[in-house]
């Protein structure tokens, strides 16, 4: 198998995403690997070497993609036995032309640390942890949404995401067979924040598949529970008027992106 | 101000942290606008009238860094008022040569769901919740790292975001002033895990700022408390040959690389 090199003197992920996103049209698999934190001509030796090896073995010339800022380093891999893609290059030139100014290495600080937006993201995470799962409704005025649903229909993970990846203070709630005697009703707790909430739904066969994997054969895990509480959870969506996706058959990142463009929720960090 | 448009008929995450890290070699500030799931022509052309009026208002033609597949509605946004940057068009065509395959569109998957790496990221946000903070050590067999440190050294963002991006099982647990009565020793619940163990620390003052945030003119916060807490869990790291990591001017995303790169611990998603 051909090998995928994403190489950077930093994270390396900006190297891994855009890199993913060229080789996701091609229908080969690949090898990937990643080195992130290549700083020293040294270790930029090393890795050629490692990239060398990957093209003895496997017979294919590996592709290299990378965003290195260091001049030195940066040759050294292109000039390595893999197929060299330098990302930034391509764009820097054409920018620098447009804008009218040169770059400026040194200002380089992508996935780095900024003062602002660190605090902003630890908060988010420390408040997504605190709110979970029903949690502290008191802290639901500093929150900027509030995830509503049934247990398993992707809530926490996706309040994470929202925290980790755009420092939104991002609370979740669960609507449980409890709630469900009768027609469900929007919890008194939740009725003050009205404009904050966000459903989510899923396919019951997938949820029923999910709380399987948890409870096998219990009562919570079945699927007219599932189907139960689904078609109660909707209901209310629809009645109250409140946005909702289903969530079946998209990952974290397209659940939190579609609650952002649908919701105009302004994200804190870049 | 100018504006830097990201636009895709996905997530547009890719358009994002490519843009975004060539924005930040140059030394102007922007107008960052994220337009994700473009993916009708009357939703391009909505767009480009938001392009349009961003270049009115500011006087400055926006730049427009897209990824977008879909050929009619990539037309409309490339001829609209920016400077249009197609970032995948750019490598196509030289990856394409170089692997002798032409691509497949409708294979693109990125930041999608794909079935498999669904289930696991999901099952290791879950295990982080669970196993935070010292939770549920009867979880550490499943582990794949327990990151360790003083409270408020990173542990639960790190752990979170390793379980997000990259799948990993990670545990975090933390030392307390009860553990330091005499000198620090590694916990009993530990010791059996020994080889997964990774230590945080962090700039006494920044600890000290960040407790005081939390409990102001506490002793918890004190810079003594601080000092000392610190000390001995160095210490402990570095009797007990444990790899550890200051944390103090890393971001997340570079704690977590790192991590990766000095264990060589495999991800479980890519």
């Amino acid at each position: 198998m051909r090998s995928a090199f994403y190489i950077s003197d930093s994270t390396a992920i900006t190297a891994e995403v855009f890199g993913h996103a060229l080789l996701s049209f091609f229908p080969e698999e690949f090898n990937h690997v990643t080195i992130p934190f290549v700083e020293t001509i040294k270790k930029a030796q090393q890795v050629n070497k490692q990239i060398e090896k990957s093209f003895q073995d496997s017979g294919m010339r590996p592709l290299v993609f990378h965003t290195i800022v260091n001049a030195q380093v940066k040759e050294i891999i292109s000039s390595g036995a893999g197929i060299s893609y330098s990302f930034l290059d391509q764009f820097i030139a054409p920018l620098e032309k447009e804008l009218g100014v040169m770059v400026k290495p040194e200002k380089h600080r992508t996935h780095s640390i900024h003062e602002r937006t660190y605090d902003i993201r630890i908060q988010a995470v420390n408040f997504a942890m605190a709110s979970d799962d029903g949690a502290n409704p008191k802290n639901y005025d500093e929150a900027d949404i509030i995830l509503i649903g049934v247990s398993r229909s992707g809530k926490t993970p996706t309040s994470l995401y929202l925290a980790l990846q755009y420092g939104i203070n991002a609370a979740n709630y669960p609507f449980t067979e409890d709630d469900m005697v009768g027609e469900l009703k929007l919890p008194d707790v939740l009725h003050a924040h009205k404009e904050k909430l966000f459903g989510l739904t899923i396919n019951a066969n997938l949820l029923h598949q999910i709380r399987s994997e948890r409870r096998s054969n219990s009562r919570y895990a079945s699927i007219k529970q599932c189907q139960m509480e689904l078609k109660e959870t909707e209901n209310l969506y629809r009645r109250e008027n409140i946005p909702f996706i289903n969530s079946t058959r998209f990952s974290v990142e397209e659940i939190s992106a579609k609650i952002l463009a649908e919701t105009g929720l302004q994200r804190r960090k870049y």
